[in-house]
This record gives C-alpha cells, structure tokens and sequence, in this order.
C-alpha cells in the first residue's frame, strides 16, 4: 500500500513553546513512519503579519527549523524545508490565483475575524487577502492528502479542496482532495490564564532553562479562592492543575486529591510540574544545543531538505505548467 | 553613460497585428541600442484573462515571440523571454503583495474599468485583482527606469512607482523610480471603424498574405456620403485614408487630392494602400517563415532569452531576499 502524504508547517514568528509541542510537534513526529512527511518553515506566511519586522522572520527561520529536528522531526525519514527556498509554492500560488474568486476569500471566516482582531499591525494588503491560496499551493504542490490540523483550520482547509477542485474541473484531475487529520490536541493556557501566544509573552519556550521554567511556573495562576495552604484548592478550576493533565497524566489524580486535601500547597504543585516540564523541555534543550553548534549542518540539512521538496514539487508543476497553456518543465 | 534600462512587453493572447507594430514594436525596436532592453510575452498576464482557454495561450506565446522578432527585435542586442521562464518575477510579486494595500488595486481605475466592460469572461479573481503588482514586478526585478507606454498604462506605472517607494521605504533603496516614455503611437482604428482588437477580428494580422491583405482593405469603411466615384470624398473623415497617414504619409496629400477631385474612388485607395501594407508586412513575414521553420532555434532563443533575464532578476532578488527576511541567494 502506497503511504499517504502530509504536508504541514509552522510560521517563523518567533520562538516555539510548549502549546507547539503538544499541539503540533508530538504528534508529526509520530506520524513519520506511516506517512511521507513534508514540514516547511513557512517563512512567506510569517511575512503576512511580520513583513514590517524581516528581522523577526529571519532569526526564527533558522530556530523553527532546529526546534522541528529537537522535538523529534528527522531529516532522514521526513522532509524539512523553509518555504521560501521552494519558488514552486509561489508558481503554484499564481497558478490558483485565476481560479479563486475574491468572494471566497472576503468571506473566508479566518480572514474576516483576523482584520477585526489585528488592530496593531496594517494587515489590509494584498498578500493577506490571498493567505489561503498560498496554504493551498503549500499543500497541493506536494499532492499531500492528509493535513494535520487544528478545528480552526477547517475553513482554510475547505478552500484548499475547493480551489483544487476548480482547478481540477479547468486543467483535469492533476490534485487530490486532501483530509482533515484532526489533531487531538489538548488545549491548556498560557501563564496567565489567557491563550498561550507569543505576543502575550505567557508561554514557556522550548528553550527555557530549567530556572526559566520555575520562575515561570511560580507565576501562574492557581485557585483564586485558596488563599492559605491550608485551604482546600479546586484543582478542576485550576490552570497548573492542567498542566498535570497534559504532561504528566498518570500523577494527575494524585496531586488533584492531595490540593483538595489541602495536603499540597500551590508552591508543591508548581514545583513539581516544574521538574516534569524541565524533565520533558531538557532532552529539546540538548538537541538544540548541539544542532546550534553545528549550524553548517543545519543549513545542509534544510538544503537537502529543500532539493527532495523542489524534485516532488517540480513533478507536480511539469503537470500544472502545461495544463495552463506555459511552456512546461524547467529547472 | 550607462544606458537607461527598458522592460517592455505583450500579453500572448492572439496574433499580433498592424495596430502593435506601429503602435509598439517599430519603437521598440528602435531602441535597441540606446537602452538595455528587456522584451517579455507576458504568458503569466495574458492567463489573467484567457485562463479558461489555455490553449491560445499556449500557441500564442511561441507566436508573439516570432513576431517580435520579425519585427526587428534582435535577440543580439535585447534580451526576449518567456515571462514564466522566469520564476524571479513571481517571486518579488510575492514580496509585493505584502506591502500593497488592498485599497490602492480596488481604486486602480484601468480594474474598475475592466470589472465594467469584460463581460463574457469571469474575471473576479483574486489574480486579476493583483495585475498592478504582478506590472511592478515585471519591471522592477530588472530595475527598468523607463517604460514605454501608452496613455492608458500611465495609472498602473504610477502604482508600480508608489509599490517601489513603499518597499524602499521599508527595506531601503533597492527599486530605481520608472519613469513613462510615452510612446508616440498614431492612433487609428479597424478595419469597420472600430478599435482593432483581437476579439473583433476587424484586424490587418502580421502573417497576414497579400492576398489576405487586399481582400481585408476592401471591407474597410471609407465615406459613407460617397455613393460613386464621380462624387468627391472626404479624407477626412475616411478610415481608409488614415491608413495612408500612417503608412505612407508622403503620398497622403496626393491621395487625398486625388480623392476630393474625385479622380480616386475608394478601390483606387484600397488597392494602393493594400499594396503599401503588403510592402510592410511581407520583409515580416518572410522572417516569420523563416524562425517558424526553425523552431529548435527560436526555443534556443527563448531559453538563452530566459537565461540572460534570470542572471539580472536573480541578482536583484538576491537584494530582496534577505531585506525582507528570507534565506538569500539561491538558483
């Protein structure tokens, strides 16, 4: 039976922390052997929001990519690449350009809640406009027929059948319709209780050093209505609690009877999943350390990466470019 | 001196015809040696509208270059190429899009125009929207300071000038300030009084035969108030006589004399300027002969052509690269 293909990535907006990990990172990295894998740092879609800030986008290209090969993304079995090294995603964002109507995408619901919610950036212009076009590209160059993807990704995944669709109905049936692989993400927050974001500055990055993790842990929010440790604590309302469920499950029921028995304080909790999250951040931190050390290899490594992208995405463009009415395969 | 750079180019969407020579090719070909000059048929922009019948697009963009070469654009002196050949330009409209306000496409008065006038083709794509940016890119990946336009093409070099200056603005001074070279370009109609255009078949074609020719001129609109020879005519208001003005301006007065005494009719006019077109188009259709019996040589061309434009449009985006965020040179 021939694997099925996935194609995901991440914008390199910054460091990646713990919510990537669980949500995202983990669960790619489980998936390599029964899938071909393609993870792009997707540095075009980081310019959308951070085009005022190339700095930005140029430090954590570099980062993203050594926190996929920390968190267990292996060059050897997967393929790891940044986006713009790859010119046939913008080829085949052109191409889709002429069958997308702009009505789909003013009524793409992601976009419409972005341009209320973004009030610090302009992001009124025309590359955000056609954001999900280019996700299409990025997923149809490689044929990918399974994308791994949180619930409010849906839309965007729906536009991308739907352009390959109208596509396919032009030129002929050159994509597939690729699937939601709905990640069962367990949702937590950030620090302080908010959604985890880098903006927020209430995350714990995959580089904190285990001193990094306690000050942070020591931050976070408990049971507001426990104000000694001699009150019984709702652990069912509390965020550290949370994290007990995620990162270390088989204590989790423990720790909630002792802050219900008021046996544990806050301090002993947070201490606690301090040390599981160090223990889990450490072995990242290491392989970090050593692939920063070495960052020769690295570019090597997203060279390789971006030459095995190009011979599949080319594939693909030496049927699309004809299909179109241009001149066909070049290189 | 250094030479001034020209980009200039053809959307292949049909076959050239008598209205491009005297309106663009003869001056451009006249520039050759004053100017570094970049000649594209424009595949990507002629998709913009033909995206439903790719197959034009395909047989014309092979024919729009032929004909730009019979016409005296010499691939010694100027660099011709296939726009699609040459990924760079799809890649800095990429950079474009980012720093377009929607705004400045939606209020481009050549988009609202053609939003109210093409009617049998759907043209509310995302695409089209950005022909102002994909423009900006065209020229400015080659750095081009002048553009030889008509009037009506002046709104879209202004965009290109304010794309520039706000991508300057951020990144700092890459892009020089294209300035317009108006092209003198006489004005004249079809063959039925109307605009000569493609769609309305009312055209005198490049490889067109004599024979094609003659019978062409004598279904051309002459003075409606003219019902016998032995009535004088008005010259002035007679299409046929244009044609004279354009192609044979020291024989206009004689003609026009001939026509007022009525010792011309209308065939005595036809014939002779039939003759005059002939006398213009045959050198062009012998070297149209000539290039499509070699058809190895004119792809030789092409591919040199595109070669040439990547070394220009590479080191400029090797610019544009890292300003903006992104890894650098690449090929």
């Amino acid at each position: 039976m021939t694997k099925g293909t996935i194609l995901s990535g991440m914008r390199p907006t910054g460091p990646l922390h713990i919510g990537h990990l669980v949500g995202a990172l983990s669960n790619w990295a489980s998936l390599q052997d029964s899938y071909r894998c393609f993870f792009m740092v997707a540095d075009w879609h980081a310019l959308m929001s951070e085009y005022e800030s190339p700095e930005v986008v140029r430090e954590a290209t570099l980062q993203v990519a050594i926190d996929f090969m920390a968190c267990g993304l292996d060059p050897e079995r997967s393929t790891i690449f940044v986006q713009s090294d790859v010119p046939e995603h913008i080829e085949l964002y052109m191409a889709f350009s002429f069958v997308t109507p702009l009505g789909w995408l003013e009524r793409c619901p992601t976009y419409k809640e972005q341009l209320r919610n973004i009030t610090d950036r302009d992001i009124s212009n025309y590359a955000f406009l056609g954001y999900p076009v280019l996700q299409a590209a990025d997923i149809l160059v490689y044929k990918a027929d399974t994308v791994p993807v949180g619930e409010d990704q849906l839309p965007h995944l729906e536009l991308t059948r739907e352009i390959g669709r109208r596509f396919n109905h032009l030129y002929g049936g050159i994509f597939p319709e690729p699937q939601a692989m709905l990640t069962n993400a367990p949702r937590f927050l950030g620090l302080d209780g908010r959604k985890m974001s880098k903006s927020y500055g209430n995350y714990i990055s995959l580089s904190d050093t285990a001193e990094d993790i306690r000050a942070k842990v020591m931050t976070m929010f408990t049971d507001p209505q426990r104000q000694r440790k001699s009150d019984p604590g709702r652990p069912e309302i509390c965020n550290v609690h949370r994290y007990f469920d995620i990162f270390a499950p088989d204590e989790a029921r423990e720790v909630a009877d002792k802050c219900r028995k008021a046996e544990w304080g806050c301090t002993d909790c947070k201490m606690r999943i301090a040390e599981i999250l160090e223990s889990r951040i450490s072995p990242i931190r290491e392989r970090q350390a050593a692939l920063m050390a070495d960052p020769a290899e690295v570019e090597d490594i997203l060279t390789r990466g971006a030459q095995q992208a190009r011979d599949v995405a080319e594939a693909t463009m030496a049927e699309v470019r004809p299909a179109i009415g241009l001149k066909g395969t070049r290189r």
